[in-house]
């Protein structure tokens, strides 16, 4: 068979962009760093939004929006935030046929205008929690841009709460951490990401801590699918963020905020793709069984619109090709590299015999199944490939993490994949000297 | 009882802007012309969206996503759509912490970058129709702003087809126009929309013809609720989105676009609102039924929350207030700015005789109920008045609306309401004529 994408071990950033390409994933867009997400990827993005979507507000946060455009001087007035994001700021200077008095900032994250109104609508502290999410797109210039991974422009939620005690605040940030992006991560996604807390070199700019939920990718690499952030007093003492206690005083609320991206498909890739492409798990998949017609003849459509129907009856997420003027090669081709979980192949020849085929797409396994156990065979699959998606990707990332001692030996097992050692061994000047070799510490 | 809004009859729009605030629906966002929607009507928004889309994919479009940022040069390409468009532009200058080479427009409308994709991905008969929707934020910089109805940034779908045939695009945008459009607003938002075709005049730039839907709002004007529009070849002429044919020849396609937006929040305000506040359709309600305790003792936050898992269990989506250390008078005002179609009150007064207080917004009526009747109680109330709102609606609309027979019986009927009367009495030169008095023909 023809090779359909750069092989994994050859070139890793080289596959991955095939597969892109060829799955219709994604383009580039005519502006620089942006995407075009085509609706294969944007099924998976809508369903990992629907199931973010419900355990954010399980966690009790309510849905908003903000504004695009934020006031360029909202930006300087939390020095520590604008250093971080300077040089990435899209300013827009004209609008409506002239020149603005003042240029605005297409928002690159939204917490400074999220404060802005917290501190209008927080009073007393029966207004405490206040927990607030927003579904939105944000730009930050990228010089390298890659799809999905670094773009100017990406999706996002950013979650941003205000609460009356660090303690309450801590805990939201890390029920966020773990019931909503963990538990996402591991049970929809299937990656086995591991969760900590950044050093603090690593964490995000004006943050007290930074928690992490790191995947690792087939190349060995980390990739950040997600960070919580306890913001202290300072984005409150920022934007005066106030209420008064029961007690009558005055006081700086505690704020978090927490955000996840498109990047998690550019993760969801790189975790599961194989040299065939993208598999993605049956938890999260848009189409879960794709029904296939091989050939026509005798009966076969009929045979294959009620095994779609029987599948849909069972809440199975179905996709239909009927499509027997392009060869069926190229179709099924076409079907691994956009990674249905299973396949339903009904043709002519196994039709005779009151059989179809059943493929999984985790490991290539067929089988031949009677018309009438079709359903079963497909729900005990997807059931299946969910957990085996998950056992590889722990098993890759096991056999990739050498538990060592010294600095020396963790910068030499960088190379291939991770290292676990005590941060003790490490430290805040040893930390410096991996970063110099393009080594970061991930994960506390 | 205090007044709590401007009432209508005095003054509409003052109405609407204390509506909005009372209610907690919108700020008006830092940078002149954006808005910031609050919880309460995001919530609202959010079931426009589900019911939306799930109508826009039975119609067998797919959502993708394209660039925030289109290249100026885009816009120039197609000289009629451009006009309608430019002094509404924001424009980014400056990217990465540098002046751009080539500034960049922040989309007014996605139409040009999705046609230049179009055209990529289109090559033979085989590959249309090609149905696209995207859920995205638009800007066109705003010089009377006013919160949901025109802002400089709003959120909308934008739907976008490439087909073979002009009958095929024709049947397209009509099917969007009635099964996704006109139902969604009929059956959900309880809005009697009038459903017709625009003008020459009044159609949008490079349509061959413009099809909407027209609302009437409490003060009996009219509000545009959404549209659908035939782009003939123009727009594949502009963008080379041509397919070989069956017969093997190089056609341009037949395209359509339509949308719907953030506009319709303020509609539906606008159209159900009384001096009391919103009233939202059961359909849409985010919260259909609201549980409140209207005071503490012996047993009642125990009922209340038996209620409220009652109603759950029966598909009901139900509020919960337990705020008992805030005056239940302040909180039923609010109830009733919010607009919930039910509230239900639980208090040990009623209580003890086996009863709560189910109180119909709709009307503003209370009925005392026995506590193993509430579900009953508020099912049949939801349903019916869904109805009451449609049907109230379409009264007001009959009322105001005056059948005439000439241009100058139109005018005068348009000082209070709407006219209707043949084409052939206005005409292209009574079109113009009416332009001049302020008053449009919205629908043929
Ligand atoms: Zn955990
Ligand atoms: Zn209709």
């Amino acid at each position: 068979m023809a090779r359909v994408l750069t092989p994994r071990a050859e070139d890793f950033p080289r596959w991955y962009q095939d597969l892109i390409a060829k799955a219709q994933l994604a383009d580039n867009g005519p502006v620089r760093g942006t995407m075009v997400i085509r609706p294969t990827a944007y099924a998976i993005w809508e369903r990992i939004q629907s199931e973010m979507d419900a355990r954010i507000k399980a966690a009790g946060a309510e849905n908003a929006y903000f504004p695009l455009f934020i006031p360029e001087n909202y930006l300087t007035r939390e020095a520590e935030h604008v250093e971080g994001f300077s040089p990435e700021l899209a300013v827009v200077t004209h609008g409506g046929g002239k020149q603005l008095a003042e240029p605005v900032v297409v928002r690159p994250t939204s917490e400074t205008v999220i404060g802005e109104f917290m501190a209008k609508w927080i009073d007393s502290y029966r207004d405490l929690p206040l927990l607030l999410n927003q579904w939105a797109n944000v730009v930050r210039w990228e010089m390298r841009p890659r799809v999905f991974l670094r773009t100017s422009e990406f999706l996002w939620q950013e979650g941003h709460t205000a609460h009356a005690t660090e303690a309450d605040a801590r805990a939201y940030a890390k029920k966020i951490l773990h019931e909503a992006y963990e538990d996402l991560m591991v049970t929809v996604l299937a990656m086995p990401v591991l969760v900590g807390r950044k050093t603090d070199r690593e964490r995000f700019a004006g943050a007290t801590s930074t928690y992490c939920l790191e995947g690792m990718m087939g190349d060995g690499k980390a990739l950040q699918m997600g960070t919580s952030h306890e913001l202290g007093q300072n984005f409150a003492r920022a934007f005066d963020i106030a209420f008064s206690s029961q007690s009558g005083a005055r006081e700086h609320a505690w704020t978090t905020s927490w955000g996840t991206s498109t990047r998690m498909v550019g993760g969801l890739i790189m975790c599961h793709g194989d040299d065939s492409g993208l598999r993605v798990p049956p938890v999260l998949a848009p189409i879960q069984a794709h029904v296939m017609i091989v050939k026509g003849g005798e009966g076969v459509a009929e045979a294959a619109a009620r095994i779609r129907d029987d599948l849909k009856a069972a809440g199975v997420r179905v996709g239909f090709d009927d499509r027997v003027d392009t060869p069926f090669g190229r179709r099924a081709v076409d079907a691994e590299l956009k990674g249905y979980p299973i396949r339903i192949e009904v043709g002519p020849r196994d039709l005779a015999e009151g059989n179809v085929t059943v493929a999984r797409r985790f490991d290539g396994s067929k089988l031949s199944v009677p018309v009438a156990g079709v359903v079963d065979a497909v729900v005990t699959a997807l059931a299946a490939d969910q957990g085996a998606l998950y056992d590889a990707a722990l098993a890759h990332r096991e056999a990739n993490t050498h538990e060592v001692k010294t600095l020396s030996e963790a910068l030499e097992a960088a190379a291939t994949g991770w290292a676990r050692l005590p941060w003790s061994a490490v430290g805040v000047e040893g930390e410096a000297e991996a970063n110099k070799q393009a080594v970061t510490v991930r994960c506390l």
